[in-house]
């Protein structure tokens, strides 16, 4: 099982995995595997379910059978899990530093039983199964009281992390909630304190307003290019009315958000050729209940920079697009 | 000029650079300069100052002339900074969010006249007159009372963001303390409200004392894989005495360093065939006198792998390599 490690000094938490034969001529530079095409040994696609462990859960014809063909969206557990779901938390001082055991949950949900290499190309209806996978799998997670914290996010593209080409998300749950959502809820609830607000909601009040970082707005959902955004075409996508946790989603907001998504990671496909990206749904703690000051959304990433030593040692980023002009962009107004 | 733009939730700061006439075409993915090799045309090469700016600074031979040959360690200002050194700090509100101009410095050490690719093919005179460029650097723009913090940085090889072969380092001068040695301070201080001693200073205690992660230790220094190592392999310098910040070494403190970075960096290069690395500073800001609770180091990490969704969203890392392991490959116990 692999360690869990704090930071004494930031309180960052580390997986540290234990792969304690790897020899450092493994490390010389990062072997990534390469995009395998429509192959038939993609072990994301329908008729290769024996090359995946088991399915937790699948969305499939009534009469198919568990770990066969005749799903639509299925969600495994990681191959190569970061965390392992079996053990306790096993928490323990060594001197100054803190360790735990790294148990937590890590899945991939495979989102087209085709192989196709982007959400966009599903049907709307099958986005909203992603949403509702999502969904699902948290609120099956947080039942179990070793888990605190579950992160969903997607990399697409090499640049992004992603060994995988056939689309896919994943979802890691961690026994410790982790320092940016911690960070995050730290500093709605002091911005709260002084206002009596979600930083958020006034944040989503001030871009519709404005309007100049406005990406797309809908009737409960909005996107917008943050002020600070540290990536060119970095976008949000936060619900309007404030919520504080993801899985609370309800049917319409299912839909909504589905809708969203595809709308405007298809701009960023066509404005950007098909970029490299990140998304991360950032939200709230399961043991916590409703927050009043945190305000769940999404977090979209394009990976076009290098993040080099200056990000690193500062924390600063160097973003060379106004995001009013990525978020013309995203608009159409910029047409070529 | 750029913005610096303040993220209202984290506090980080993001340095919009203004470059409004850039189109989405030229971020369809990062086209990399390739390393230039040998070239004439290496601007950092001696006989080539006419393609930099004019230098800030330059150990020369006495007889040589300003921006001419004859110099063995130069300092310019970056071609392409991404604050600027005139204007004012212009902080200002824009409801709920915060700017300011972005001002500052952004400066390059080149290292050698010669075209090497890495410090570690410097003499060790070489290398101890790099270190005193960052420190002579640092002592002239502290005396600037817009700026308040200066990170000297390497990107060494393109996956670790180095746009040129030729051995050299970096330095950015803020208007504002960037996130990460503010949460590192923060971090210290609730340390000594509690113990009334350097976080650092125990860690460098239980490190030398346990001994699995010490990579090499000087009588004034000491390198160690940190417990939490969010990287494989990654690596801090730290000096072992209690110093708050790194401007303030002394002609001894400024020999040691030179060697133990040289011999760190020999080990990390030879153990991993040249990895693409960086390194960055962490010391004080300039306006706060000695700080009894926070300690200057660099931290070295070699970029051997991805960071992906799960990092940006959580902000836990996923390292593969034991840091107890790392050490011992660096202290030449598994030689092949």
């Amino acid at each position: 099982m692999s360690d869990l490690r704090k930071d004494p000094v930031l309180g960052r938490w580390v997986i540290i995995a234990e792969e304690r034969a790897k020899r450092p001529s493994d490390f010389k530079m990062e072997p990534r595997p390469e995009p395998q095409g429509k192959s038939k040994l993609c072990p994301f696609c329908e008729g290769n379910e024996h090359l995946t462990p088991p399915e937790i859960i699948a969305f499939r014809k009534k009469e198919s059978k568990k770990n066969e063909k005749g799903w639509w969206l299925r969600v495994i557990p990681n191959k190569y899990p970061a965390l392992a779901i079996e053990g306790d938390i096993g928490k323990k001082g060594m001197g100054i530093y803190d360790k735990m055991n790294g148990i937590g949950a890590h899945e991939v949900i495979v989102e087209t039983n085709e192989h196709k290499s982007s959400l966009t190309q599903l049907a709307d209806l099958n986005i909203r199964d992603v949403v509702w996978a999502y969904r699902d799998r948290l609120v099956d997670l947080r039942r179990d009281n070793r888990f605190v914290y579950g992160l969903v996010f997607k990399n697409v593209g090499q640049a992004a992390g992603a060994s995988m080409e056939h689309t896919h998300s994943q979802l890691i749950v961690t026994p410790t909630i982790p320092s940016i959502p911690m960070r995050e809820m730290n500093g709605c609830s002091e911005f709260y304190k002084f206002r009596g607000r979600c930083l958020y909601c006034d944040m989503i009040e001030q871009e519709i307003d404005q309007g100049s970082r406005l990406v797309m707005e809908t009737a409960d959902f909005i996107a917008f290019t943050p002020f600070a955004s540290r990536f060119p075409f970095e976008t949000w996508v936060l619900p309007k009315g404030h919520k504080s946790h993801f899985e609370d989603v309800d049917n319409n907001e299912v839909d909504g958000l589905a809708f969203i998504l595809k709308s405007v990671l298809k701009r960023l496909e066509d404005t950007l050729c098909n970029p490299p990206y990140n998304y991360m749904i950032h939200t709230s703690p399961f043991d916590l209940g409703f927050l009043s000051y945190y305000h769940w959304h999404i977090e979209i990433i394009p990976r076009l920079t290098n993040v080099a030593g200056f990000e690193w040692g500062s924390g600063f980023y160097i973003n060379p697009v106004l995001p009013e002009n990525a978020a013309a962009h995203l608009r159409g107004e910029f047409q070529q």
